[in-house]
């Protein structure tokens, strides 16, 4: 089994449930539709949320460079990046057995600058295909203006746990005696009818990614 | 209209979306499901996701005294709490103009430990009832034991912001003219039936509440 490659990225509290293989970070990372970012500066940590995209063995983010959080981490700030994706909530017999269930990685990093125009390019890409799937072919993309313009920062996937919580609620042996019900809320994101641009140029119908919406690849 | 009290707590990237006044900073606060909160230690930040409920002039944190994120914020940790709620997809004519619409709140602050017992059974049953409204009286609240197994911390609602975008996509004035769709795809989180604890006493049927699962309170 996997073990965390350092001390910062150990899971804590409740360590079974903790779990370093990459392709479980992999999976939540992909299914998150945003990320939080936490950075310091100036005595102060600040978390910020924005949207990310895995490639291979990097997390991309983007922005305009005068954005406060993508300056930061452009600097060399050293940042922890977190996703969680909630998938429920555990009601057990007593207050204190309430819980969620839920998936969330937690990567420690510092950034880079992406400075190689077609590795920016694909970020850029990525980012689109990764929250819309089949978006990219149907839009203009990037002048070279706008690339200049868009500041792509890279985290390698080195340091980095996932901590999940799954499975029905785990209550005091006495307690199941009561009369509660216990169980589980299944929660997902889940997405309604797309709604048209008030200047949408007639005749022009919400394509099937955007009608049939299911969350990020 | 309400401004920011400190320099940290000022939105600087896109000003016009930063908001300021209470009634907006409590109802994305109350809406959300959980937070993620940042601190730092031994020069590393850490952004830990974690359930919060608001009352009155505080958000309130619980938790195990073993809990890393509780024991950095009890001894004093500069934090920062920020809730991120996702209200939809907005997809532009070009790349470049995709966004999201959101609202997130960004909190800074110093956590206090909650000794006061009345004030420690009251944030424990709001947080219960923040997430599931109506819960509270089924269950088996906690014993004197347990309260004093729990850590429960206050964070003041002083230092606030809030940060919105909401309505269409905002293309350059040219790329209207391309036959690409543009629009919104709204995003909730959704609840599925409830699924009962394999342990559950025959002949319990799942409560309102949990049947009809509409989100926080």
């Amino acid at each position: 089994m996997p073990q965390p490659v350092s001390q910062r990225a150990t899971v804590k509290r409740i360590p079974k449930r903790g779990v370093y293989d990459r392709a479980t970070i992999d999976r939540i990372l992909d299914e998150g539709l945003i990320c939080h970012v936490g950075f310091s500066a100036d005595d102060q940590t600040f978390v910020l949320p924005t949207i990310h995209v895995r490639v291979g063995d990097n997390v991309y983010l983007h922005g305009s460079p005068a954005s406060r959080l993508l300056q930061a981490l452009a600097e060399g700030a050293a940042a922890c990046l977190t996703v969680t994706l909630v998938d429920g909530l555990v009601l057990a017999r007593s207050a204190m057995h309430h819980s969620m269930n839920y998936r969330s990685v937690v990567l420690f990093g510092t950034a880079t600058v992406v400075e190689d125009r077609a590795e920016k390019w694909n970020a850029l890409r990525a980012l689109t295909e990764h929250l819309i799937p089949g978006r990219w072919a149907d839009i203009r993309v990037p002048t070279e203006q706008e690339l200049r313009q868009t500041l792509v920062l890279a985290i390698p996937i080195h340091e980095a746990s996932a901590k999940v919580r799954s499975g029905p609620p785990l209550d005091d042996e006495p307690d199941y005696d009561l009369p509660a019900w216990a169980g589980v809320i299944p929660l997902r994101l889940a997405a309604s009818d797309p709604v048209s641009d008030p200047r949408l140029r007639r005749g022009i119908e919400p394509p099937a990614y955007a009608a049939n919406y299911s969350g990020p690849r």
